[in-house]
């Protein structure tokens, strides 16, 4: 699962203008997605190279044979099929990709092939089955669990069993699309009865999607040995939440509208080939947490099953981008800060026979540092609300407003291996429907 | 929504052999569903007559111009693109149904199209994009309430808002699915650390499924007025639980692995249409209960928004069926149980603007009644696994065991209107992996 190959030299150069050294796609990425090309085309796959997308299907013919079924699968409007086939095919597409994009005699048959991403509409990659969020941030429930309960802030689960429950798949969308604030039944502070308005406490969710490659049937656990091998690569997600009307909804059953007005997910799947080079692992679990069940315990998956990623949110005011201002920065966080390891979600998942799907999405969870410029949420960045944010230009904020617009980009980089990104996933806030 | 026309004359006789007072599917009912005939044919929308089903698809040319196109739409392996079409399709196949089928000089052309039900493979009727699991059964919430805090068994927001939350789609099967006992993480009795192993506490639930009919667009609500427009119409639904993993992992997300190991559905949906006669006044939100945010409000939908139908639990042991002896009756209790109405799950869904689509899956949560002989679920009628039920075999239960078979039946019946009926959710416990 951590192969290193050809395909993550640092001194790969692909013919592809601005592709070396690009903040994101250079050809060590490679990352795959769906769109549609200008001129009302099909949607379809294609991989991003530095500022460009290529057309999977149309290059298939260019491709070694045992790539070319791998590429034509993606002439539809979806990934499914192609993570379907498996780690070896995928393998296959990332050496012959690399190989085309990387070898000067190929510019001619190739240039055709590639379009400006800035000319093309990016899709969700995926028909999603199923939408299971997680709760790995460790920081992130000690943070919420201290607004609530300030002497005993984690679950007395949490270090035994990984949380999670399932969310709303018809919500979600790429990267782009606009939130409509949510309207709910909130309890005004002081009362006790509920009242319907839009929500007053508006947030967003720092978290990263890990894509499901692999099906398991009903019935069947996947066993921690092999569980790295059922995860196809990982995008962003911005889980949305309305604070105060999830606090109201959610006991005894969880959230729910809370939580699934929108989700926001970038549109580009960065393969877990592509991040071999960033596995790590796992900081967040010290000796003397309890010990793990067996059918979580892998001795390789302990010492490189984490990601090296470091995710950003960024924050920019209707007013902020009237005046030409940047977005500026909320916070700075590692994906390490999963006190669960993607492989230990797909063997927890699946160890009740519960079955996965290629396309599957699993959130992990806000993933909150310890610093105050970490923390993946304005309900843990404002403490609740009780803490005024002062941006840049003037303004504050406990909760988004209308016109705010919040973008997550992440990237991995080490000594020796080229830096890759994942791209943006980005949303504005309208106001809610009837005001 | 209401409209009873001649379609539900109890006087009218279907020339198809025994549907003629048949204990669910007279010519009254209609209900529709997607199989497979026998020969291996491809999977297909049928109407379910007397002990038949008609091949919709291949009776189109029989039908009325208007009727032609919705039946045509079934030559599918999901009934999504026939219920999306919306009541005006629904109620011109419904019409065009009940005269073919009652028209004895259409003996001959139409009894071709007829094929044994026995002789066939009955699937899910939708390809489920979403599921969501209310909380409508008020006594329900009150027994279990009561297991956990008999003090205050209900929370404080139960008759304000409908309590519900996402489920697992994946592992939604037909009746007829064995259930593989799952594995999870359960607590001993007396320690505070948990193992690994088969759930001790199998349960099922006994509750209706609900099947959004149209969609809705992301941001936009369904006004309470227009809800019971979505809603197409009703199966029965398992939704099994393993009691023991629920209770470790559902603090504080809410259910996840301890209920989507499996659920079960019965094949055939009774549209709305075909349960006009059985609308009723909602019984169960007496006077002195919160008033009704506006949006939840409809004085129609308050008249007659319930659906009088009875639901039935079966229980058959492996040692009963070795015996020939039939199944013994566990619960007998009504829809009409619900706190809520099908009309005000729809509103309170999308009254955050999340969207549903045609096929999406609302379960009601478990209908138990009051009495002892009308709880949904084995932590009802065991008290939480303290008291035995003796069944007629000798043998005992709290919760179910290997072998085991459970077996839902529903039907309305009103004078001066035919009986209908569900047909069956039924399914058997297979042994837990390994074991």
């Amino acid at each position: 699962m951590t192969i290193i190959d050809f395909t993550h030299d640092a001194h790969l150069s692909s013919w592809v203008p601005g592709a070396d050294g690009h903040h994101a796609f250079p050809v060590q990425n490679l990352p795959l997605g769906v769109f549609t090309p200008p001129g009302g085309a099909r949607a379809r796959g294609g991989v991003a190279i530095g500022d460009y997308i290529l057309d999977l299907a149309a290059a298939a013919p260019l491709l070694p044979a045992e790539a070319q079924g791998p590429a034509s699968l993606t002439n539809a409007p979806t990934l499914n099929a192609l993570f379907a086939r498996g780690h070896g095919a995928m393998t296959a597409l990332r050496r012959a990709l690399s190989a085309l994009l990387t070898n000067f005699e190929r510019v001619g048959d190739t240039t055709r092939l590639l379009y400006p991403m800035a000319d093309c509409t990016l899709h969700l990659p995926f028909a999603i089955g199923d939408y299971t969020d997680f709760y790995t941030g460790i920081h992130h429930a000690v943070n919420v669990g201290s607004l609530l309960r300030p002497d005993n802030p984690l679950m007395e689960n949490y270090k035994h069993i990984p949380i999670g429950y399932h969310g709303r798949v018809s919500s979600i969308q790429p990267s782009g699309v606009d939130v409509v604030r949510p309207h709910g039944q909130v309890v005004p502070a002081g009362q006790d009865v509920p009242v319907y308005l839009p929500t007053a406490r508006l947030d967003h969710e720092v978290e990263m999607a890990i894509w499901v490659g692999q099906a398991n049937p009903l019935g069947t656990a996947v066993p921690i040995a092999a569980a790295a091998d059922y995860i196809g690569g990982l995008s962003l997600l911005n889980d949305w939440s309305a604070r105060d009307v999830q606090t109201w909804e959610y006991r005894p059953l969880g959230p729910f509208l809370g939580k699934n007005f929108h989700s926001t997910i970038s549109p580009w799947v960065v393969t877990t080939a592509a991040l071999a080079p960033f596995r790590t692992a796992q900081p967040c679990r010290p000796a003397g947490d309890p010990e793990l069940l067996p059918y979580l315990h892998n001795e390789g998956d302990l010492a490189a099953g984490a990601f090296a990623v470091t995710i950003e949110s960024w924050l920019r005011t209707e007013r902020m981008a009237r005046a030409g201002m940047e977005p500026v920065r909320l916070s700075s966080a590692s994906m390490t800060n999963m006190y669960w390891t993607p492989a230990q979600l797909i063997a927890h998942h699946t160890c009740n026979g519960c079955n996965l799907a290629p396309g599957d999405l699993l959130g992990t969870g806000t993933l909150s540092g310890t610093d105050r410029d970490s923390l993946g949420s304005l309900m843990e960045l404002s403490r609740g609300g009780r803490e005024k944010l002062v941006l840049p230009g003037g303004e504050a904020r406990t909760f988004l407003e209308d016109g705010d617009e919040l973008i997550l980009t992440a990237y991995a980089e080490r000594e020796g291996f080229a830096r890759i990104g994942f791209g943006e996933c980005r949303a504005r806030i309208l106001p809610a429907q009837g005001t």
